[in-house]
């Protein structure tokens, strides 16, 4: 066996940059919410591609209007109006206005809009200004959205209802994103029974094949369950062969006892081109984490309490899985939301503590109030909005102090 | 016409009250993340259903330990062993031990376990203890996750991930969840053309449709697209009738010249039993926003420049497409993060304004720089992470001042 290697959180979220990231695929932009894109888009052309008023009003020179008041208004000739979807026969010269409504094209000529709030017809053919214009007030100019060959998006970025928006605009309804990665997800445990069968004494159903589902689907990945492994090297070594074969990384739950999660390490170790990342991670709960890498991919034994799972994942599974499904560093995807301790945590030095957290709303502020409770314990997630990690020189925190929640 | 009204942000999101929610379907629990419950769910049985042993080690009597310490371990007769899955054959009597492994059923008489770190086997049938544990130590109760009868989830809950595994651990493998709300989304406007066309001069693509569709799944509705209706009242009227028919609730957008907007409302008001509820909100930008209900459903009238639309669905339609998809009041869906301003914002009184702004990391806090632009640029919110709220009666917000984004 390998060397124990237990590494801290930022040794393992660095060993990231050893693994690659998945291909990529076109897709129709209606399929492509959420989805990560795969390379730099460029405006092909100005946006808008002509100059469009914001207002309904009057298209005018803005010199025409300096000066203009309620006591000194404005006349100006009445030229014509723009219809919508209309390219404009008329031009405006000074002293000269032409009605446009929201969203019409400019006429040749003019720089503004006056809102039709701000003047009054006489007769058809002469209007006064209240107020003065500046050189493109209530207009957007031609490109002023994107001008030709701006960055839309850049590669890497999880598009979201704007992006849509913007690729949309350019008619470009087909977009180059990465592929979703398949997560394997595999339970180990000779007292783990499908979560459809009827448990029978001493045994108990497959919880983590539903909460690692769930975490991988909002990790943008697509999970795929594969079953439940008995507690044998070759067993867990055979579903791991065909897990890697099929998937872009596996994850193992189950195992938290010291013998099962020898069997995870010699059962990766029996691929020829293995290595063992991280044996053990410095963080409560889930130290007896698992990090191989097998040829080119990721291979996770987690631990098989639901929360520690949970909470590994969370924390250090995820950031690998964003990372393969191509999404660019510091996108800001992990906000975390800063809040108050409702009471002390105490904490064990050289290691970092998780603690599950339940948000409460009190004046102004976010409190974070801790749930308690042993890591095999489902029950202390679904009370809690998520997580405060305490690092691991800190003694502990008093109550008050500030923290951040990891959001789950 | 009804009479003119312009509502504020808390009289308009106050209207959701008047209108249901959708009706409940039956699911496999493996499609339900992010589904929302639609009864509360109750554990049917204890879980675990037996006591466990959460650590590698030792089943005793907790007393048979009182004392026990590396200078004067306790001398414990070893009785067994529990393997995985078996119903422990051994009882614990006083000064016993059995061996059990993590997640195995304690044998009766046990009411602890002793790490195996914390003890010695002496030889095949004795061991030394240095370290004593309380009653309850290193063991889930029976019962202890969650007692039978204990509240699983509450109706109205968003399933996250570990409500998955919770309702699996009980073998719940079917889920009422409420159906996902079918939004119908119409574009006006004689400018607008589907994105996948050529605009020709003086016309743009229709960018809402997709901006909105992403918005309306981001809320965990089915985003129906009806394509554009041309700039006539009775079009609109019909498209709207088909819209009503197909759909639990229709957003228009688009119409933001006034002729436009009028049409919106004379369309809908055709319906016998439509009744107008807003007719502008005193926000900025979407000042020009309708409400109205048909029938029982709510049918949205939004402002066709991009950015407006979508910081009014932001902001004001999706709580109510929320409220209609059976979320339950007061679920900490809508967390905002606190941060402080980059510069100083001035605001108009009267009137809640909305700032897009860009996050950015400062040492310990957050700080949210003001993108500024035009309500029909949409580069602005490809630019932005989130809106701050100003509040109606404030004339502005000085650099440095504390606000909340409303991410997105």
């Amino acid at each position: 066996m390998e060397f124990f290697k237990v590494l801290d959180i930022a040794q393992v979220l660095a060993l990231r940059e050893g693994f690659g990231r998945v291909a990529s695929e076109e897709l129709a932009l209606e399929e492509a919410l959420g989805r990560i894109l795969a390379a730099e888009v460029r405006a092909p052309e100005d946006l808008p591609p002509f100059p469009r008023s914001t207002v309904d009003g009057f298209a005018v020179r803005a010199a025409s209007t300096f000066g203009a008041s309620d006591a000194n208004p404005a006349c100006l000739s009445l030229a014509g109006a723009v219809a919508m979807a209309e390219v404009p026969r008329v031009k405006v010269g000074p002293g000269q206005a032409v009605w446009v409504a929201t969203g019409a094209m400019l006429p040749d000529g003019a720089d503004s809009v006056v809102m039709r709030e701000h003047a009054e017809a006489l007769d058809d053919t002469s209007i006064e200004v209240f107020r003065s214009v500046a050189p493109g007030q209530n207009v957007i100019a031609a490109g002023e959205d994107f001008a030709a060959g701006a960055v839309l998006a850049p590669a890497g970025r999880r598009l979201r209802p704007q992006e849509l928006g913007a690729l949309a605009a350019f008619g470009l309804l087909r977009v180059r994103v990465f592929r979703r990665p398949v997560v394997g997800i595999l339970s180990t445990g000779d007292e783990i029974v499908p979560a459809g069968e009827a448990p029978g004494p001493a045994r108990i159903r497959d919880v983590n094949r539903f909460s690692l589902s769930g975490l991988t689907l909002q990790a943008g990945c697509i999970p795929r369950p594969l079953g439940i492994v008995p507690d044998r090297c070759e067993a867990l070594h055979a579903a791991c062969r065909e897990a890697l074969a099929a998937c872009d990384a596996v994850l193992i739950s189950g195992g938290s006892s010291v013998g099962t999660r020898d069997f995870t390490v010699e059962a990766l170790q029996a691929f020829p081109d293995a290595r063992i990342l991280a044996h053990g991670i410095a963080i409560s709960p889930g130290k007896p984490t698992i990090l191989a890498r097998v040829g080119d991919k990721a291979v996770w034994g987690l631990p098989g309490h639901v929360a520690s799972a949970m909470i590994v994942f969370a924390r250090i599974v995820r950031p690998f899985l964003l990372s393969l499904a191509g999404l660019a560093p510091g996108d800001p995807e992990e906000v975390r939301l800063p809040a108050r301790l409702t009471r002390n945590l105490a904490s064990a030095q050289g290691r970092t503590d998780f603690v599950r957290v339940r948000l409460i709303r009190r004046g102004e502020g976010w409190w974070a109030e801790p749930v308690l409770g042993k890591s095999g314990l489902i029950r202390t997630l679904v009370h809690s909005d998520g997580l405060v990690e305490i690092p691991a020189f800190c003694e502990g925190l008093d109550e008050g102090a500030a923290v951040e929640v990891i959001l789950f």
